[in-house]
């Protein structure tokens, strides 16, 4: 969906597409990220800090109370404030009963012209989480931790059956020429993690332009749910769109025992991933 | 290339593949997995470890002097015989001036109908490598370490410049209905790994149809050279080919100061990778 700058209208229409999703018999619905405002990190100003709420707050009671309605499990994502000079890109869990199972505090934070997440958003303590919902374990990640196997992996050892990935990814006007080329590789990658867990990935972006006219973003779309072979099951336009894919979870198990390859990882060779670099 | 049963006749063919590639401007030339002979896993058959040879040996000794005569680095892939009883799907890696810089032994062994590479191949223990050579550093990674995202992670981290996968990759006769979402997958995996690590992937697969008529392999070819942004930059058919694909260096540090993944990898979090499962 695309956004205002209104965070109460925000949050009214994503309660309606939800509405909408599971009367066409979605029972797992994730929104986009920091679907409550405008995606702030454009820029750095102080003042965007007072957009941080709380857990339990506002979004996570609005979803917990829409999930128990609904009997839907619900994906959300806030701005939250953890404590005062503590406040993390959260995404967070709730069952179909309006339980709320958990958060996962988003692992890697990016910087760069534009996404200027480093100044607002601590790095998540969490580690990479699963959650047993009704309908399957979970797990949700955020958009930048879409560019890095490590997430998806320690996901999917949890068991993860489905990979959330709450995102906004856009192009900066100034650099429309690559990006189709970034649009590509952002599926490729998203895909790849499906292939090599065996597991669904569903992305969920953002649209719209948002920021100056000539210098703002333009955030693709694109959302969209690959299965275990990585093949895409449903993809969303450059629009306002409500995907609703089916996915057996049966699939997972006749995909892995065709690949098999979690069976035959070198555990005993992986240690170096926890290094920076090996010199 | 195509492989007959004549390993004398594949060694000549190869070397002939070698000086046309290296008449074109090659640099660095990788050949295709095993292409000493036909792809031979396809049975368990004991008399099949008479195809194996030392390190030094035939082929590492016929690659040394033709990488010397031409002046380029070869990457070439034999089944090693290392001592009685255990043997190695093995690639190595000649500088330009024809001195034998390493093996890697491959490490993920596949185990599938008629990919019997369990019964054959002793699992490597040299690890993830790369190799410093006169045109760039590269890692040597074999077939099914493509499915790998830990390899391709573990090579980048040493400084590899372009990952090279001699391959022999193909779809049984009777999944031919499945061979394009496998072709597919394969390509996206390892664009994948262009992607997440900022390197070039070079593969190099085996073309033909090889084993029973009706009951065989068919080895889909489409090696191809990928960018550090995962955008293919060259790709073969399903037919005999060499491709002179030019590789500027320059474009992995432009691409990862784009997309600075590595600077915000979460090593503190990355333990469970060296679990089985996380229970």
């Amino acid at each position: 969906m695309a956004c205002s700058t209104d965070v109460d209208a925000n949050l009214a229409k994503a309660g309606e597409m939800i509405r909408e999703a599971a009367r066409r018999g979605a029972q797992i619905i994730c929104v986009q990220e920091l679907f409550r405002s405008q995606y702030f990190c454009q820029t750095e100003a102080i003042e965007t800090f007072n957009l941080a709420e709380p857990v339990p707050g506002p979004t996570t009671e609005s979803f917990a109370r829409l999930a128990r309605e609904l009997g839907v499990v619900l994906i959300g994502s806030i701005f939250e404030r953890r404590m005062a000079g503590v406040y993390h890109n959260t995404a967070f869990v709730v069952d179909a009963d309006g339980t709320m199972l958990g958060l996962y505090r988003k692992m890697h934070i990016p910087d760069d012209p534009r996404f200027y997440e480093k100044y607002y958003f601590t790095p998540g303590d969490l580690g990479f989480r699963c959650f047993d919902t009704r309908y399957g374990r979970i797990a949700a990640l955020v958009c930048w931790d879409q560019w890095y196997p490590e997430g998806a992996r320690l996901a999917a050892l949890q068991g993860a059956q489905i990979l959330f990935y709450p995102t906004a990814i856009g192009f900066h006007e100034s650099d429309a020429g690559e990006a189709q080329h970034q649009h590509n590789a952002w599926e490729t990658i998203q895909r790849s993690h499906a292939i090599a867990n065996g597991v669904y990935v569903a992305s969920v972006n953002r649209v719209g332009h948002e920021g100056p006219a000539g210098d703002g973003l333009q955030f693709w779309g694109g959302s969209f749910v690959a299965d275990p072979q990585g093949r895409m099951l449903a993809k969303a336009g450059d629009g306002e769109e409500i995907l609703v894919v089916e996915c057996d979870t049966a699939r997972i198990e006749q995909v892995r025992r065709n690949w098999p390859f979690l069976r035959d990882r070198r555990i005993d060779a992986y240690g170096g991933i926890t290094a920076r670099v090996i010199d």
